[in-house]
């Protein structure tokens, strides 16, 4: 037993785990992606920059809006599921350091200035945060269906239209339907990813 | 209870964890990180992609490698860690593709056949493979600290000189020393990060 996670946590979250590709019908409630947020808000990004952004696509108008940009096989799923998150990054992230980060207030004013380094950072931090996002779904027995496939320019301008944010992932997240899983593929060994120096 | 996971996993790996900054002597072993790795590695990257690799800096010569390009208030805490990792995208991920997503034999040389394209899906990818390997650590019971703070192309020169990979993040892990953690600091309230349409 080298983990301290639980057996039943390794397989909530990694071990029985996949992603879905069809959902039930079961709504998913205010409750519940507050309860995942909750949760997961606590993982680390650097000097606590917390940039990701969560947009819950519910109402039919925004869902329509939304499939138009997602690629062709990505839009079946995406109109059924009983929810879908776009996951942003939020380019003005260092308007909120002051508070997030108190002991080092000036921060926003110079590191953080640069709107170039400002995007690179917060892209980079905003997508470690979707992944705990992603695992955090699973922790709330839900079933995430992260989608890479949509245009991004697209989507950015009919959600985020002030430019202020940049789409990074869409997920579709429910109970999972008929036939919601396919085969697990195969990952690459312990040796062929790690290596010793 | 809205989640489905257990409390004490929800301390394990969100409530109670923290960023260390100092470590015991207590060593990490192999098995550890080969048990982190065998439970993280199921979550999913698009295409089945997995191009994070992970270098293990062990050795006191390739450590002192990895210290002169860390920032200066990241260089004791990674003189004196346990064991550091550097996570990295592999930049030419697409030669495994063949393995790791049977049923697509031509993304290899059609979509990921592009240079530009195949280095923004792996950083993507990478990074929140990132953000799975962060929580795995603390699955098994150990304390992370990732690291922004070093020189990239200095760390990419020195560990990755035949250019196929580049670092994205440096972890110290171990179990936490004295005065490791800092205090808390705030989130974003839900609302400030969630919106729905």
């Amino acid at each position: 037993m080298t983990l301290a996670l639980e057996p039943s946590a390794q397989d909530l979250l990694f071990l029985d785990a996949h992603t879905a590709h069809t959902f039930s019908d079961e709504p998913v409630s205010e409750e519940q992606i507050r309860a995942v947020y909750e949760l997961v808000k606590y993982a680390p990004t650097a000097f606590n920059q917390c940039p990701l952004r969560i947009t819950l696509v519910r109402s039919p108008e925004a869902r329509s809006r939304l499939v138009k940009h997602m690629s062709e096989g990505n839009r079946p799923k995406t109109s059924t599921a009983p929810l879908t998150a776009v996951l942003s990054v939020d380019l003005e992230f260092h308007e909120r350091l002051p508070e997030l980060l108190p002991h080092a207030p000036t921060l926003k004013d110079t590191f953080f200035a640069e709107a170039d380094k400002r995007e690179a950072a917060g892209t980079f931090n905003a997508t470690l945060q979707a992944g705990y996002f992603i695992l955090g779904v699973r922790a709330a027995g839900l079933a995430a269906g992260p989608m890479s496939g949509f245009d991004r320019h697209g989507v950015d301008k009919e959600f985020f239209g002030d430019g202020k944010q940049k789409s990074l992932l869409v997920i579709n997240i429910g109970r999972p339907g008929e036939e919601a899983y396919k085969p697990r593929l195969p990952r690459l060994p312990y040796d062929d990813a790690v290596t010793t120096v």
